[in-house]
């Protein structure tokens, strides 16, 4: 027994939720599939809130209480939940109409912008609640931030091709900013020799990550914008004026569904 | 002689180049070629203009007239052109700047805005033309227009998934424009079937190609950020502000060079 103990694992985000975090998320998700109705497209989110919509709507249809139901999938690890789930499915160019989406978000700030995208899905995700007429997140209260960026990354999708320059220019749209920082994301590399590797989306994308020690100060389109002007930029997190309400599960038990104003 | 006679049929861009025509654009080439120094780090166009930019530089290289040059490829073409002309390489994040990019264009407009990505190879092309002190480009004067395109498509990268949903919000920015249209770039199946198929860009994106009867009107910078906002989008080929000079070879065997105003 001469080894030195190893040192205490540090507890991050990838926890397991406590059942109570999870109770919250489901409450939510059981409001929003409240407002599905028969024959309606749906927008299906990706995340651990969204999946139990997926698991609420797939009940609901085999109960019979909802008919002629079809989901657009946010990502592939949705699609294939939704599949388990009985839940029929279309793809994006083959639904005339998506009535409503339902997905998570990271964060919410007081005019319902949303931070998203920190599992990796954020282009689809915008593509599909951006194409319908109602968007609805569903959330517990630990999401809502007083801004954007508070309480972690804020992604960014790039192109794979020079994403290292392209991360260079993401930094320069908040040169000087106190407090910032910016990396690409990686994963530890599946061929299990201990390494990180550039962490890839479903698009074949990379990820920049920014961090803000306070939030995102500032006129969020225009920072929209800068970001978006820069060739390499596919899209970013930053959901902005796209949710039509929130609904929030609280500690207390209550739910409180804010709308846009 | 009682029909009105036919209109005189238009040569378009896609006629095959006479020898002139390939005359000019070598005169244009080694113009540019001629504003390289020893130890300067080159952005490297796609193309055929740009190819005899390549040839001219491998051969001063050669010679020993350059010296200490590296290039920056914009496609995997240009990669392979430079490397038989004996140009050594840099990927774009391992140049610590690029004093100069040379490069050919679909268009060039009387503010030096340009067209370009009809080959495909846009987005490359805007990253690292993008990045560098200097960008001149090289034409013979048929490209010169009065109005960015006005003799052919203004391709747009987008992602593929959901790509002909993306092609209906590119639709909707020029809703009502009259003479507008706009396609899925495709291309011949390479299985040999004679079917068709949509283009894959270097980056695995699909190109959408946007056709205006009369060239753009309005504000080119609007119509940028509004392509830009949406979501499936990567970038388009409309190169706005970033030409620092245009070498023009024109027929009577004289050399315009125009500059930034």
């Amino acid at each position: 027994m001469g080894s030195a103990a190893s040192p205490p694992r540090t507890l991050d985000a990838a926890s397991p939720p406590t059942a109570s975090q999870e109770d919250l998320k489901r409450v939510a998700a059981h409001r929003a599939v409240a407002m599905v109705g028969s024959n309606m497209t749906l927008g299906l989110g990706t995340g651990s809130t969204a999946a139990h919509a997926l698991d609420r709507l797939g009940d609901l249809l085999r109960s019979g209480a909802l008919r002629g139901v079809a989901g657009v999938p946010t990502s592939l690890k949705t699609e294939a939940h939704a599949a388990r789930a009985g839940i029929p499915m279309l793809a994006l160019a083959d639904a005339a109409e998506i009535h409503l989406s339902i997905d998570g978000a990271d964060e919410v700030d007081p005019d319902l912008n949303l931070v998203k995208g920190r599992g990796g899905s954020l282009l689809r995700e915008k593509m599909i609640e951006g194409a319908g007429a109602r968007f609805v997140v569903i959330v517990d209260e630990s999401k809502l931030v007083p801004r954007l960026g508070c309480t972690g990354a804020v992604p960014v999708e790039v192109v794979p091709f020079g994403s290292a320059y392209t991360l260079g220019l993401v930094r320069k749209v908040f040169d000087g900013v106190p407090g910032f920082s910016a990396r690409l994301r990686t994963v530890v590399s599946k061929a299990g020799d201990g390494k990180e590797e550039l962490f890839v989306t479903d698009n074949g994308n990379h990820i920049v990550e920014m961090f803000f020690d306070d939030g995102i100060l500032g006129d969020l389109r225009a920072i929209s914008d800068s970001l978006l002007r820069i060739t390499g930029v596919v899209e970013h997190g930053m959901f902005l004026g796209m949710a039509t309400s929130v609904i929030v599960a609280k500690k207390d038990g209550t739910v409180a569904v804010l709308t846009k104003k």
